[in-house]
């Protein structure tokens, strides 16, 4: 394996025209679009349309004449096919923390009928999943639990007669580590517990089919694999056989069936507009389009494709180019049980990480001593695995990094 | 009284300069700024340098570099002086409906060792301020109830020795009425309950003094008169001495002690910060500053006086000129009690705002047969009264309006 043979993988692999749709700054090897995606080009301009022409010009019009108060629904039925589900079953709204809630609440709620009043959750799940489920069992006075398990073999005896919901992120922000969502869901069914799963590592990066799977409940984010931009409102999934019972304290307007006529009691809307709840930021909104329209172009059979030869050349080329470095692999190696990052442990992560990005490799660092490198099929080519490689094995063989550097408040 | 006088007022308006930092369509009169404000000019700028700049140039570097994620607490620190909060007070973040939800359940957690379960609201509040508290009430499980009072002088009544909570919208989002916050907020003191006050209509539009006033929580909107652009995130209050017994269940990374220690365990941070939940919409959220820019050059003093001339002048020039049409003022005449925009009942109120905005005047409607028509002392001038009246005029005396119009499903 040589840099050329990577440049010739880069020339024919069929998914390496779309990197031309993303604006990427010269000398960069952005491998962190799993935290913070790439611009696409056409964000600038539709940017500038929402500000300039639908704000500006035609001001509160727009609500109804550029589709801002469809925006949601319309969003989420572009999404629905990236993670399997049916058209009127996604809304794109509020934020990844929010929609968990509801989708929480409401799996409670159908659940409360039962004496299960457990929600069972990964202690390694990314932690704002576990503070709002703990958010609300707080503030439900049933002596609601959320227990957390240490690994995923403790899954299943976990959820057990006292399991409500089981909660998982189903590709691990810092190990990379895909769940069988079919067969947990499977077993979450079996044992009378239902699924909430939260895609923020999985929508747009791995291929996903809830329905399939059969989860109840999912929820995800657009900023990071669909590249929506900086804070993008995140989405939500209630299938059609829960949307009539799908009940949820965030009853905004927004959510109510007939929200222009101001009646004084809530009653929900028929469909997915139920998960809805305020009014929505329009111009974040308005650029996750541009990122949904880029995998029109593709499908998420190739992108997994490349994403896994990716993250095996990476694998293998640190492997073999940094041996005698202390790195260690603390993604699986399985195929099946891979997302599309790949994290090593170095005793100086943090050190390492801030050399890395000084010379161009942005990953990104998350305790404790991980390096994370995430592969973005539509933007990363085979040569950006082979040099960033090559920074990293010259970083650490030169030891060119500042072991005193000191993790900031904010990464 | 002519339109020269008018046109005179605008010339010696010590406020006229700042309407050109608007930019404002030709031909239109916009009086709908108390729904969505109008554009700063430099919105443009700022979203085109978001986006292509900080977005795809800096990418995730930005979090720090462009200050992304101090964000919610630098806009509320600048929109802090409008509203009488301190610094460290306010944050701007998720919708009006949410912040609500967690000021309502602050304050219903700090009155939980009382036997006070009624939250007091009117009737008339915009109406997700009542869903979002009867969604609260419902997942409650100690019987708290939403009592609805049916008129202003009903209100001190209903704050009794079941009251937890008095909740009100300080100016009315139908009739423009404003109500006597620091009255009624010492009067729910003296009876043992807590007040959480919804600016939505009152920021940037009339003076607001919560310390003052003593008021306990509030929340408030950006894309009114604050300009900050369509769906632009929401604000809250929590006052200093609140802070260290804010509790509420949407307790997300952000308002964590230490996000980015990824501890399994919330611990809502100290300060204002604890208000915060999930990642933010970076790019309208960015909007917001240019719309608080424009407020450092002028006052709220300055602002409240214009505001009164204009919705003095707007009523008696309707009154003079459209006399013997159905046209009911439902705004009130007394200054204390009156907020920034004017409404009037007609009839055909749908039909005849349909017409005035194909002439160019755009307010809106609200049902029942409200016509409303806001007036932004920033960028609408005494001659705009003039012509807006004189093209209302016209319609009326021309019944040139369909009565035929029905409304749609979205204003």
């Amino acid at each position: 394996m040589t840099r050329e043979d990577c440049v010739a993988r880069d020339e024919r692999d069929p998914l390496g025209l779309l990197r031309n749709a993303f604006d990427l700054p010269e000398g960069v090897i952005y491998l962190d679009g799993n935290s913070l995606g790439a611009r696409p080009k056409a964000a600038l301009a539709r940017a500038t349309d929402v500000v300039a022409q639908e704000w500006g010009r035609d001001l509160i019009k727009s609500w109804n004449t550029a589709g801002w108060f469809d925006m949601p629904r319309r969003l989420g039925d572009m999404l629905a096919p990236l993670i399997g589900a049916a058209a009127g079953e996604v809304v794109v709204t509020d934020t990844t923390s929010l929609n968990l809630f509801k989708a929480l609440a409401a799996a409670v709620k159908l659940q409360a009928s039962s004496a299960r009043r457990v929600i069972v959750t990964e202690r390694s799940n990314f932690p704002t999943d576990i503070y709002m489920a703990q958010g609300l069992a707080s503030w439900l006075e049933r002596g609601y639990t959320v227990r957390l398990v240490d690994s995923v073999d403790e899954i299943p005896a976990a959820v057990d007669q006292d399991c409500a919901v089981l909660m998982l992120t189903h590709v691990n922000y810092r190990t990379g580590y895909q769940h069988d969502m079919a067969a947990l869901s499977a077993h979450a069914r079996a044992q009378g517990a239902l699924t909430v799963w939260d895609l923020a590592h999985s929508a747009g990066a791995v291929p996903v089919d809830l329905h399939a799977a059969g989860a109840d409940f999912a929820v995800g984010c657009t900023y990071k694999y669909l590249n929506g931009g900086p804070g993008a409102p995140a989405f939500i999934w209630v299938p059609q056989r829960h949307q009539a019972a799908f009940v949820h304290p965030l009853s905004g307007w927004w959510g109510h069936a007939a929200p222009f006529d101001m009646a004084p009691d809530f009653a929900p809307c028929s469909g997915i507009g139920r998960a809805l709840c305020g009014t929505q930021p329009v111009v974040s909104l308005a650029m996750v389009e541009c990122g949904l329209d880029i995998f029109a172009r593709t499908s998420m059979q190739d992108i997994r494709a490349k994403s896994l030869e990716l993250t095996d050349l990476f694998i293998e080329l640190v492997e073999s180019r940094c041996d005698g470095h202390p790195l260690e692999l603390v993604t699986p190696r399985e195929h099946a049980r891979r997302g599309s990052h790949v994290s090593f442990t170095h005793p100086h992560g943090y050190a390492v990480m801030q050399a890395l990005i000084e010379r161009g490799v942005i990953g990104d660092y998350r305790e404790p001593a991980i390096m994370r490198f995430g592969f973005t099929p539509l933007y990363t080519g085979y040569a950006d695995v082979w040099d960033a490689v090559a920074i990293l094995k010259d970083i650490l063989d030169g030891q060119a990094y500042d072991i005193n550097t000191r993790r900031g408040a904010v990464t």
